[in-house]
């Protein structure tokens, strides 16, 4: 730091590419301050440091960072480049600051939040100039010995026919879209963007199949920055069709190439809130002129062709055996008194294997029993994770990637005899608000927030509620999250047909159990119009394969609709899975999905 | 306008006070042009003119409107200024224009929409400049020689003890908000916001009962200007306890002693959506400094207090009475052939008439027999109103002011013997909607938007729907249309304890038949909070008192809840009501709300 001038050093979570997943290379907050947390940041000053991360990591934060070193906060309510301008205002006085970050971790948006910041507090910082430097080396990575290779896995080809699009009509829509804006190309690093635009996938992180690399589409080019290690010969004849590629190495020279020889000289279009500092600066050194554009291929990406639903279709059918051979196992041996939360996720992830077209999780299984269940993102380790004795309520949370699809499914088990008779009454509230959402029909321009009070209707009306979304948008064979959509209180976005949400309403008792019932839901054309407004019809088709836990089901307070559906789904799960299940897993499923008494 | 240097005058519905029914001396555009609707405006040119109104009155503008003098069009797609503007453009070229305005009808926030307008299509008008201008004496007013009086119906108290809080009370707290906001006075003729700052109420116009005058509130004065005919001797002892009253004559001379004397500089506040142009450049003139600010009063307004939901509860007796009385009249004489919309109409108001109460109605009765009831804003005339003969559904939509709470309640009624299958179940769908609504329990934070699905759940689910909001604010003896809240797609406000809403789901089968269920309904808190989010239970209370049309309903398509409810609503009504009534009429009305078979 005083090498490069700075009296403050900014470390977020974050990789170059923004994943939620990162590869281990990119885990410098890690490294650095011993904290593991899926979100979070540090500022080191000359002589003090904090970490900050929010609500979910308090109790994780305080076991994994060293506290004679820095300082604990929530990152709610205050940034790392809020805590250290703080702490230089309180410190500081007549002297000239400079607070550095790695501009390849930090997106264009968040350094304006930086520079609106300062602008508007200068007055509190009489006697003292600050300034924000990009500092380009790392310097976590210059004194961080061990550091893992950034990865070099190969790229592999999302088949046209899975993805219903091939790259290049996918490329002449963005440029249309282009043209619309009047903007000459796009730039982006966003691995989902690009991986979806270029019908590709990868393996360079954890739980998502994407590829890390950048790309600039222009009117008449298309150039992708990638590492040659990845393209395998075959990938990459079918790739050149589409796209000229470049090693990273020569990115400027190339860029400079591109953008000199673009027959255009409109502006280049990027997304603020996904594209790093660098990636903006290199273009602008270019002499590109640059335009804000909110991702156009985030929307599109989330509306899932015809060719799309059958694979996650597919990826569902897959995954509904392995839960079936796992609950079955679960059954078995889970009550035994030897088993832990870590050793059911793994004979979980053991039935997964046996399918041929399992790839790994979407994301860290989260299996919760008793009162863990009741803690919304937590995370069982083999050091310190509860054995499964005695009775009460097991809720599992966990994905797959298949090829081709991704799945996110919850379910909540009764392990033992003697339950409360509070748990079956607040399962099946659960489950009314579940069954809500999944039966409704709605107009076309519903929005996420209209439709959520139907999961939440029941729990209210009982005064119960829970406190997360009801949905988030869910990739085909990419991220578990995706943007574009949610079903939430704040879900501003319309729903459209082909969008795959998570339906998955919740209910929490502090210290006692956790209840959340998960599946991913369709969004699709229900036939005809409504009266009056025009609008069509949309509802949803449920996807996920798997049955409810009978034993807590109180049928006194489901309605005559509530179970016909819940019959009719068992019905589906049992007719669609039938075929691929041993005789023994058929009966097995055969009485778990027959109607209810 | 040729005197006036104009090219194009402007003439809106609109009174001075941006009032929702208008007295006759405002009715400007009736006059000039024979269109009655209650919303619309009219672009006049020195050779062409138009009348613009909303696609409820396409048929009133065609029929109501010479076309041989003016151009009708959609206001939705077009306004008065634009339509001026596009003709200008049209014809002009190379010519000075100028659009003349009164700025007493117009708002600031609209002057400001014009302005903008004609900044950003500056570029098209190449060789000709246009000036908008205020014209303080208004054009028609000029030339109608029978225009009537400007109203002067006596003020009346607001009863302290109704109001829950005393005007000075209201005063203080107002002042506490405009020093948060930094502001030194508030600026308001905005009706309802002066009626309820002042507990007092008038009868200048139709249906709401308000006083026309406006109003300056500074930190150690207050100035009322009203005209003095208005205040009787014994309401301006009591007036004169909280304000200074100044003849609106003298309003410009007594405004600029009061700035001038006003002990702090601070800016004075207005709402830009509320006050006239005049109101602003008059303040301008004294040279207060402006600060444009959401009117304060409206969501303090909106929260009805303890005694207020009281005086509500009770007007609603006395409306359930008179709707009992108007149900056995139509009961026994409805169907006898010889009644239409209009004598139906005029005999509910009859049984209004006889509770002491009864003011008048609050706002004109929506009475529509077969397809005239799928005509959302129909409105029946002595001239051409249809004759209740044969089978079919009848709407009423009505309510009345009561000293001292407003109703607004529909009901559907069956006429005839033989009615279809689908007007039982679509009654029914509405009814299930409009109980959803009425029995949800929902978080503290939540908005119209969430709740609006619930009375739209069933029919949406049934391929049915709505082209309307589900629920509008009620004032307390003040309009029946209150803003601050809305349940509605786009309800963006919060829901807040003691807001009154309508809860009115409906459907309309086009040429065929409508069906609109509508009681009002106070927000309440339900007792305790959400676990999780810790946020208070809220819940509706209904409080309108009319039972439903049993023969329209089908117990089947309700579920037990619904049954429940219902079964409950009716009980109360007979249990509220009986007191008041006849034996005749409790033997009818007991019959009428027994339990469902």
């Amino acid at each position: 730091m005083k090498r490069a001038g700075l009296d403050a050093y900014i470390i977020p979570h974050s990789d170059e590419y923004q994943n939620e997943f990162i590869a281990p290379y990119a885990e410098r907050l890690a490294w650095l301050t011993g904290f593991t947390g899926s979100a979070g940041s540090c500022a080191v000053l000359m002589d003090r440091a904090a970490v900050m991360s929010d609500g979910r990591y308090t109790l994780q934060l305080k076991s994994q960072v060293n506290q004679e070193l820095y300082d604990l906060a929530d990152s709610t309510k205050i940034s790392a480049f809020d805590w250290a301008l703080g702490q230089i205002c309180e410190n500081g006085g007549g002297k000239d600051f400079v607070i550095g970050y790695d501009p390849r971790l930090h997106t264009v948006d968040e350094l304006e939040r930086w520079e609106k910041t300062l602008k508007e507090k200068k007055g509190a910082y009489a006697g003292c100039s600050i300034a924000i430097r990009a500092v380009s080396a790392n310097l976590v990575d210059a004194v961080w010995p061990d550091q893992p290779p950034v990865p070099t896995a190969p790229v592999t080809l999302f088949p046209d026919e899975i993805a219903g699009v091939g790259a290049s009509e996918k490329i002449d829509w963005l440029r249309t879209v282009l043209e619309e804006e009047n903007c000459s190309g796009f730039y982006t690093a966003a691995p989902e963007t690009l991986c979806w635009l270029l019908n590709i996938r990868g393996n360079d992180v954890d739980f998502t199949p994407v590829v890390l690399a950048s790309l600039l589409v222009l009117r008449d080019q298309v150039h992708l920055f990638i590492d040659p290690a990845k393209i395998e010969g075959s990938v990459c004849k079918i790739l050149e069709r589409a796209v000229t590629m470049h090693d990273p190495k020569d990115m400027e020279g190339a860029l400079k190439t591109a953008i000199q020889g673009n027959e255009s000289d409109g502006p280049i279009a990027l997304d603020g809130g996904a594209t790093s500092v660098y990636g903006r600066d290199l273009l602008k050194g270019m002499g590109a002129n640059i335009r804000p554009l909110k991702d156009p291929c985030i929307q599109r990406r989330a509306c899932k062709t015809p060719a799309e639903q059958n694979a996650i279709g597919q990826a569902h059918i897959a995954d509904g055996r392995a839960l079936v051979r796992f609950m079955i196992w679960l059954e078995r041996n889970g009550g035994a008194g030897d088993q832990t939360e870590v050793s059911i996720a793994n004979a979980l992830e053991n039935c997964r294997r046996q399918e041929d077209t399992y790839i790994g999780p979407s994301f860290p299984t989260i299996c919760g029993f008793g009162e863990n269940g009741a803690v919304i993102h937590y995370r069982a380790e083999d050091t310190r994770c509860k054995t499964i004795r005695g009775d009460g309520l097991l809720l599992i949370d966990s994905g797959g990637q298949y090829r081709w699809g991704t799945t996110d499914i919850t379910r909540v088990f009764m392990m033992g005899e003697n339950i409360l008779p509070e748990m079956r009454r607040d399962y099946t509230l659960v489950l009314k608000g579940h069954i809500a959402l999944a039966m409704a029909k709605f107009p076309a321009g519903t929005t996420g927030a209209q439709l959520d009070s139907f999961a939440r209707g029941p729990l209210w009306n009982a005064g119960l509620d829970y406190a997360h979304g009801t949905g988030h948008g869910v990739g085909c064979y990419l991220s578990v999250h995706e943007e574009a959509s949610h079903i939430s209180p704040r879900g501003k976005a319309t729903l459209l047909p082909g969008m795959l949400l998570s339906n998955e309403p919740g209910y929490y008792k502090e210290g006692a159990y956790g209840i959340r019932l998960e599946n991913l839901i369709l969004v699709e054309e229900g036939g005809g119009t409504y009266t009056d407004t025009n609008k069509k019809i949309l509802g949803f088709k449920t996807v996920s394969l798997a049955p409810f836990e009978r034993a807590l089901i109180d049928g006194a307070i489901l309605n005559m609709d509530e179970i016909e559906w819940l019959n009719s789904y068992h019905q589906d799960i049992y007719n669609t899975l039938r075929d691929g299940l041993s005789h023994d897993e058929q009966n097995w499923l055969k009485d778990k999905t027959r109607p209810l008494d």
